[in-house]
């Protein structure tokens, strides 16, 4: 187990072209890696974020392409990775939006389905039906690995506080978001809403965001980041593809918990019944 | 019912000298109120924000001499005010921190008891145990005033995100959080939380601080903000008493609701059993 290691979100701009964003996850894992990173996590849709039927089309069984490459990555560096997510075929028309995590002899150690579907409607912004062609999932996922206990979430789940708290009840001290952030949110909601889930979670976050403009609804945010336990945030990403790379400190999440003991303050009152 | 109205978030220097906390506390509301405020927050501890022994000397009962003056301000400019919070005597050397709300002919409407208590313990910084004087309450408050549902919350609570939920499932579309915030903690975490807590429950926010320091143990950080439900930060107040003061329009809070209905989206899977 490492209590100190360097970890690294990595910020794409994925297209359609999915040997293209394979070849663009493969240097950029590799850059990472070679700056000493043995945690790595890819922003959602890497392998394809484009027009909604261009992605269905795409979408994959698992094990399939990506997986593999994905667990090809892992074992060359040695490395633990979140492969942000990818479209997981389920059935006609439909697929799951899937992250899953890879240890550092290659294997796949866990699987998260989407739970929290993006349905918007921002005139002249963005607008989006996510759940037109992805089914959502039901279950929280902590994974155990090298680097510490992996508590996964995918982009719009950022929204919902309540997925965190559970994660952090089975255990996770480092919170992973991989995104695809709309540019019309994120520029008022991304950088807040990540540094309060580490804040007020007192957990590392990792979050990988694309970038750019991926088809004509999508246009992404970026500003992939590593924050700390305080909600200090330690790397940015600059614009455009690229990695955010920090070093993380599992003894300082004890030190904060132990120093400002939030989490054992949270009151279970009867009113609060099942309403949550 | 105001759909649009001011509202003021009053910043205080409170100290044992409680007849010149009163006498500051009516200043600034009658400042707010010739600005048009109809809605006015008080911070925590506005009556007496001092050593432990000499809050619990000062602590009253309900109705005292601060909540009479409290009421006869809120009928003086017909305004609701919530009276931030005060000591509220409950037996021997124990108190609640108590919030009060006042309707604009002067009577008391919600009654609501800080739930979540700062115990902490962060070396050279700030050394606090609440809880040995204070005693948690355990009602989760919505009150209907005329300028919109209040969600009542004080200052430490902020960090317990489930607290916001339960507020916004009763009704509430405007949470207020007098605070005393730690300058240690608030430095880092203040900002952040507070438009995290508008941005995922869709609602205004309306924080009145303290800023100063208040005791060899106590010293706050100030900047009282008022949050659109968008988390856009409308009113700041600079360091010092004083005022942040910005228009509540509570149709934008519906078209955010509609537009991005993560409220709507918030899943209770069985998984997540009774855990929060």
């Amino acid at each position: 187990m490492n209590t100190t290691f360097l970890a690294a979100a990595i910020q794409m701009s994925s297209t359609a072209d999915k040997k293209s964003n394979l070849d663009q996850a493969a240097h950029w894992i590799r850059e990472a890696a070679k700056q000493g990173a043995r945690l790595i996590v890819l922003p959602e849709l890497f392998n394809c974020l484009a027009s909604r039927e261009e992605m269905i089309t795409q979408a994959e069984s698992i094990p399939g392409t990506t997986s593999k490459a994905a667990s090809s990555w892992a074992k060359q560096w040695r490395i633990t990775l979140v492969a942000g997510s990818m479209l997981e075929r389920a059935g006609e028309g439909k697929a799951f939006n899937t992250s899953l995590v890879f240890t550092p002899s290659g294997e796949q150690s866990s699987v998260y389905r989407k739970i929290h579907l993006f349905d918007v409607d921002l005139p002249d912004e963005v607008t989006f039906q996510e759940s037109s062609f992805v089914t959502a999932g039901d279950r929280v996922e902590v994974v155990d690995t090298p680097c510490g206990q992996l508590g996964l979430s995918i982009c719009y789940d950022l929204r919902f506080p309540e997925l965190y708290r559970r994660l952090v009840d089975k255990g996770a001290d480092i919170l992973t978001v991989p995104s695809a952030f709309a540019l019309a949110t994120g520029r008022d909601h991304w950088n807040v809403l990540l540094r309060a889930r580490a804040i007020e979670n007192q957990a590392f976050v990792i979050a990988a965001d694309q970038h750019g403009k991926h088809s004509d609804e999508i246009v992404t945010y970026g500003r992939s980041m590593i924050i700390d336990p305080w909600g200090i945030p330690l790397s940015t990403a600059a614009d455009g593809q690229g990695i955010a790379i920090a070093s993380i400190d599992r003894s300082r999440t004890q030190a904060i918990r132990k120093r400002l003991p939030a989490l054992a303050h949270r009151r279970r009152l009867e009113q609060w019944g099942d309403s949550w």
